[in-house]
């Protein structure tokens, strides 16, 4: 097991009803909001009621920044660091996924920032003072309601970047399953596809004594397989709902990658997908997850394979292993399809055209990828292969 | 999956030689330090030296309160207590297992409250400020390192009382493994064994719903019996003695009890050794525990057993549940024999003349157990069997 520094501050108010807490965490830390929210889903769902009831019933002043979009644009923060300079505003609130969240986590960091905004996705090491963030939470996804993590579009130069500070997590998160019955079945799976990809990148890594954490991301991974399909069927299963809401908290706020070497890469390819065309982060990640799986797999990355093989999929031990990672790979992309996510970049009208440029940006840094390192041209093979 | 509060502030440096950041976190809290330890292993082990030498070069002033011992005793709060009020101490830094941990937050409790601080362990509603602790780990076991619980023995009054607040959570915990390379042979198992008890607590509930939960659980559970035995054979094998430390925070700083209904009974039974016998706190778990296993099982747990073993025995699923469950409880106890913990009470001369005040004491609060509720009865009936 690797040195590692854990913090969690976060804490979590799960479960239905939990919302009756928001006025008093709040106050802990401020008066004056910026409320942040998506396409108006909260509004039809009555959640957003809710909120400015409780809001003004505690007297607490709320200016709003809505139609937040689902890859979150560098200009919609920008606006919200505006209001918030405009209004003192000296507490953000997010409601709603992963991108209401990531957009609120970065508006925090930049009311007090003197430079463009753009330049803390770009380096986060500028963060300075952040004003304190809570979320309540409408979609199991991408975990940022208990992270540093936030990931920002900028389409004026096509990229779409992950940033990160620890005084970027939210001081509180409200999570209630019942807020997530009307997520529509494509975003369930989307977002149940996205809780597995946070696993795997940290899964496959090439520290092998992080026994403990390799047994907890695969609890993670059974969450998923177990629910994804029960809330996708019945999306107001409250047991699914709840093990997938939190599911997605703690595949992605550490617990799993502490100790372990990590390098991402399926989310910096798909980053580059959804930069150049806007699609699905969720979709986007399981459709380059088996190929990236087929391509990774050989004599060095087996004995992890076969691991995920037994432990997640319960593939009989006794088979050869390469037979049981083959298995592994095939029940992965069988449980995709049955979730009904696209398999292809055709499905979702991407060609080749712009493959090159993609791998590049991916890379930028560097090689990705930690079992196996992946070059530019390595990114190339795995997004033909994806097509 | 039930309604829950997370809140699980402590920060955690983990790895050989997270020592070195000491100084510079005691200093985010506090000059004037009272060091709390045991027996006197960290002196012949070196670690002493080492707190002491980082002290002294930060000019960090320190107080003392050695000799704590292992079921740590209220008059050795008192103590602290009264060293803190002397020396206007304002930071408490426990350096050792649970006991001396256990005895720092009660201290840190203390210190500012006018009655006598055996009030607080009888009723921590009544904690009210906290001095800031911090914690170095020499053993894998009680967890207190990541949690607000403690336990302390008043000999005068026969009781050992587990007491808890959310302000007695370590600022932060420094995790070295190789801190644990000393630790003798028959510790290193009864740490083992309290590791697992505190999982068993949580684990044998009957919320059903809580599947990433009890995942997580087996987890743990799977890393004890992995490592456990390897520390005992190799007390320097770095990967056993890391993942049975992390396990043993991870293990009941609330991860696995969040979101399900629980009612701990084997530690009230175990407090009530010890409390009359001053046993090894792990060693006691241990020998109740199969018993506690064979009492509970019937038509209603059964499903809870057959989990057990599948699921953490590897036992095949197809087998008839009874027998699942039946070869389950034998693997515990054989794990139990192979890391040579003793198996009876008559090992360690405890007959039945007390059973009666014991069994009186362990429910003086109502019925325990949770997947089973326990009467005074089935308290008794459990402590024969254990003879």
């Amino acid at each position: 097991m690797k040195k590692f520094n854990y913090s969690i501050p976060t804490e979590i108010f799960f479960g239905k009803g939990q919302i009756s807490v928001l006025g008093r965490e709040i106050k802990k830390y401020g008066s004056k909001v910026l409320l942040v929210y998506g396409g108006g889903s909260i509004k039809r769902n009555g959640i957003y009621d809710s909120v400015l009831e409780i809001l003004q019933k505690e007297q607490i002043e709320v200016c709003e920044l809505g139609s937040v979009d689902p890859n979150p644009r560098i200009n919609s923060v920008r606006k919200g660091v505006e209001i918030c300079r405009e209004n003192s505003v000296n507490f953000i609130l997010a409601v709603g996924g992963g991108s209401s969240i990531d957009c609120a986590k970065v508006i925090a960091a930049g009311v007090s920032y003197k430079g463009d905004v753009w330049e803390l996705v770009v380096d986060p090491r500028k963060v300075e003072d952040v004003l304190p963030i809570g979320t309540i939470l409408t979609l199991a996804a991408t975990g940022s309601e208990m992270d540093g993590f936030a990931v920002i579009s900028n389409l004026e130069t096509k990229e779409k970047l992950g940033t990160g500070h620890d005084k970027m997590k939210p001081k509180f998160s409200i999570l209630d399953p019942t807020y997530t019955y009307t997520v529509p079945k494509n975003q369930t799976a989307a977002g149940t596809a996205d809780i597995m990809s946070h696993v795997f990148e940290v899964y496959f890594s090439d520290t092998k004594e992080a026994f403990l954490q390799d047994r907890m991301a695969e609890s993670i991974l059974k969450t998923c397989i177990k629910y994804g399909k029960v809330a996708i069927e019945n999306p107001q299963d409250y047991e699914a709902r709840a093990n997938l809401m939190w599911a997605s908290s703690l595949a992605i706020n550490g617990l799993l990658s502490y100790g372990k070497d990590t390098n991402w890469c399926i989310h910096g390819i798909e980053h580059e997908l959804s930069a150049y065309y806007d699609i699905t982060h969720g979709v986007g990640l399981a459709i380059i997850t088996v190929p990236w799986f087929n391509y990774i797999l050989n004599d060095d990355t087996l004995y992890k394979f076969v691991e995920y093989g037994v432990n997640v999929w319960d593939i009989d031990k006794n088979l050869e292993h390469y037979e049981i990672a083959k298995l592994a790979i095939e029940k992965t992309a069988n449980f995709y399809k049955e979730l009904n996510i696209p398999m292809s970049l055709k499905e979702l009208n991407i060609t080749d055209e712009n493959f090159e440029k993609m791998a590049e940006g991916a890379v930028r840094y560097g090689n990705i990828g930690q079992i196996k390192s992946l070059n530019k041209q390595d990114v190339i093979n795995i997004l033909k292969k994806s097509l």
